[in-house]
């Protein structure tokens, strides 16, 4: 079977398996993102999640990081209000933790060339210590100040989404434009089209995720959390 | 030029440019790994934090994330003691945020194998809203409590970079090995040694970040923060 056949017959059995996430299916704000990717040939997505804010409760070692000890109080894909908090660290016996986690996305390339247009990792989060064995540390106020951060941070990573999207659109759009009428090539100046060399190669699937798109903010602070995996078909 | 001369041409560069971080060096407990990988011909380092606790003052909008409005109030590599953060957060006039970010390390490499044992990506951060608009939104004994957790993670975080550290030896020397013999492939089915084809390529250099090593976690909550930029001699 040659390389795109594989990865074809790869991507049809990731799809057609059962969605294996707490939720069980694809957040509302990244469905049309999602399936769009799917659409291509060149790509398919093994988990997303548009972003989110959630209460954790860890065991009396809080620190410790391993998620066996974690208990999931609360989480929600859109904005949050104090009340759903307040009520939420009632069952808090450990250390409770509210985190803001932005948009992430992993998509498995078929060529290494298709994962030049992906971009980009956030540490736009938060992660808030609330609880220390079961006690609450913070006021009230503070748990609605910091929803109302939590809740911006949302706002704007439904921007960056659709932002990310139009991106994407548009360079897939050039893309399939400079196969069409190679010529194009010639005058344009993007990197990406001019990494169009392959070399297949019979190494095994890598994860491999690419920063520092030229038309993506990769900036600390200002960037979206995708995970590229490319498939070995093309260095 | 050959490709493996133009990467030790841009190396040399690199490493003679100044150290244009504001703290102008090195962190004393990454010194060690930076120069074991900046004296192997495939690797060159361009950046690293040992990892750090910081207390950010942000100007009036307060969730803008432009660093131009962004205010350093302290920064420590070692653990922290809460009189420093109070005396700290007495310049705050905006939106003070206390961060703990974990050890980075940013990678050039000659060639995509040598990506492979360069691992994974950290979420094992803090970020607390302490302020608002020179407001301080918490008490003494909660930036106390939140101390704790940042030094904890401070202490956890040391303990990674040598296990990351013993891990890159580890994989290194059995490179060298496998080079040396190469019959030790054919018994040795670790999927580092056997992604060993070369196929050069004029492509651009791109930022690469490499998930899933086996030899090192990748869980959400217990990685390291690598990232990996492949040279394109060899995809």
């Amino acid at each position: 079977m040659d390389r795109s056949a594989e990865f074809r017959k790869w991507k049809a059995q990731c799809l057609s398996k059962a969605d294996l996430s707490r939720k069980g299916s694809v957040d509302e704000d990244v469905v049309e993102l999602v399936q769009f990717l799917n659409m291509r040939d060149q790509f398919f997505t093994t988990s997303s999640c548009a972003g989110r804010i959630l209460l954790l409760d860890r065991g009396i070692n809080g620190f410790e990081v391993q998620k066996q000890n974690c208990c999931w109080l609360l989480v929600t894909h859109k904005l949050c209000v104090k009340d759903d908090v307040i009520v939420a660290l009632k069952k808090a016996n450990g250390d409770a933790t509210l985190k803001f986690e932005p948009f992430v996305l992993h998509v498995q390339c078929r060529q290494l060339q298709d994962a030049q247009i992906l971009a980009v990792r956030s540490t736009h989060g938060l992660e808030v210590p609330l609880s220390h064995k079961g006690k609450l540390m913070v006021t009230e106020e503070y748990i609605d100040f910091l929803l109302n951060v939590a809740n911006q941070k949302m706002e704007e990573n439904k921007k960056r989404i659709e932002r990310f999207y139009n991106c994407l659109q548009h360079a897939l759009e050039r893309e399939t434009m400079t196969n069409l009428h190679p010529k194009i090539k010639e005058k344009n100046n993007s990197s990406y089209i001019h990494k169009k060399k392959r070399n297949p190669e019979k190494t095994r699937a890598q994860c491999i995720t690419k920063e520092s798109d030229e038309e993506l903010e990769n900036d600390d602070d200002d960037d979206l959390g995708i995970n590229v995996t490319i498939f070995p078909e093309d260095y």
